[in-house]
């Protein structure tokens, strides 16, 4: 399945893909994709419907509705810090033995194609292309890597937008450059694992203003999803719908020589096969 | 007021506390002590409603009620690092120039009273008695230090538990040794400002085993409630209902010579003047 939360900020309903253009609506049986739903074995309650409402043909046409990100608000967002060798390299930073684990406020979750505002005071925003696994069901203490495959409730794009300078020199823990307001595009849609060919063969981008700045794989993760949720498993208790960004490949603006920041006016655009694209405008700070 | 959460860990009932012994039930104008009954003015709707069963006397004894944490699971739960000077100095590093921001996993948030659990492959468990502010209302870009006591609900006693292992010696960032489950008590009770005669010189302590470890006034605070509070708005939105645990006093265990580490069967006692004390048994991993 694809879900996908459509309408306005704050009041989006809950839906599955049909095709490119169109979804079913879910919002009769699903108050929304968060935590209570994962919870409770929501995927597979609606699994079957799903399937029927497609079958019968009850879909609507997504042209000009905005969509959101396909999760509520989490109760925490996870990130996963140089996760790709050559990012670790581009950063002039080793790469880790074990992830490094850092956290972004979950109020920065917005939809895919929602404006990104550059906070005040910023000088250095940065864009980071990366794979988001969602969390299916409570898990603490998994026994082995291989358990992880039934702690995920799918896949997601999202940009983990930084502010260097806030992230690296106001204090040196990274949260401060990740939390601003819109700093976690997530979206268009949850996939399902049953529709991800190979997450671990998955190539990713990233554009600014038609400018190909990031290309990767996940092929060159150094911790790979079932890994890290396995290792985050034994530190913290992971809840239904929390998000986990798991790090991006090379090219993000800091890497550059010499260094590419975000300019209010900017257009990024980035995308995971299989998993959607993202479309977002830069604005300035409120 | 001093506005408590009262029954079994999950199904705690809002209440406000009249003497040492006894409380009022405010289950039937409150659903709970969570981001919309403080993001909705809630505080000041029961102000009057507190009051007015105080005089009738309506009250119940707390005897053996279990008491939980005063506020429902936050949005997140921010904590500021080395924020009392000689805390910085017993563990070697430099006062900050300006706050050092991590944070912990929200569903770490416990009672007063409730046990703490060492996690697994703990080896390094650590106290911190602290005091935690509750955020009033959605609070961004304050313009001035003065205006961030009107974003405050009231204060709490925390103890930020922390695995010194995990924290420092695993990757670098510090929520991975600060968010295991159970590893913040917090409570017994919310003080709303008006009842907290100075906040910048209240004296704290805690005990382990009945032998004192840490002694502190928050007077020795790097930056204060207010400063922290204007501070934090400038990075992030803090949501109603925020937990910041605002840095601990000397006499963490890792400042002494040997280090002091938590174990199965310490007994830890804390408190705050004017806030309320605490007592949690450590007990082993799951």
């Amino acid at each position: 399945m694809r879900l996908l939360r459509i309408g306005a900020a704050g009041a989006e309903k809950p839906a599955a893909l049909v095709g490119d253009g169109s979804c079913i609506d879910l919002s009769d049986v699903v108050d929304d994709f968060d935590e209570a739903f994962f919870g409770s074995g929501g995927l597979e309650r609606i699994r079957p419907i799903v399937a029927e409402r497609i079958e019968r043909g009850s879909t609507q046409v997504l042209d000009g509705t905005r969509i959101g990100a396909p999760i509520a608000r989490p109760h925490q967002i996870l990130c996963i810090g140089l996760n790709y060798r050559d990012h670790a390299a581009e950063t002039g930073q080793a790469v880790p033995e074990e992830p490094i684990l850092f956290t972004k406020s979950p109020n920065t979750l917005i939809g895919p194609y929602d404006d990104v505002r550059i906070p005040r005071g910023s000088t250095k925003p940065d864009w980071e292309v990366e794979l988001g696994i969602v969390i299916g069901r409570r898990t603490s203490y998994l026994d082995s890597v291989g358990e992880a495959r039934d702690a995920i409730a799918g896949f997601v794009v999202v940009n983990d937008v930084s502010e260097r300078a806030f992230q690296i020199e106001r204090g040196g823990q990274w949260s401060k450059g990740k939390s601003a307001e819109t700093f976690n595009p997530a979206g268009p849609w949850l996939v399902t694992p049953d529709e991800v060919a190979d997450v671990l063969a998955l190539d990713m981008w990233l554009d600014v203003n038609g400018v190909r700045r990031q290309t990767g794989s996940t092929s060159t993760m150094v911790f790979d999803p079932y890994f890290l949720v396995h290792y985050l498993s034994q530190f913290l208790v992971l809840e239904p719908g929390d998000l986990i960004n798991t790090g991006t490949p090379p090219g993000v603006g800091m890497g550059f020589t010499p260094p590419i920041w975000l300019q209010p006016g900017d257009v990024m655009e980035l995308g995971i096969e299989g998993l959607g694209r993202q479309r977002q405008n830069v604005i300035g700070p409120r």
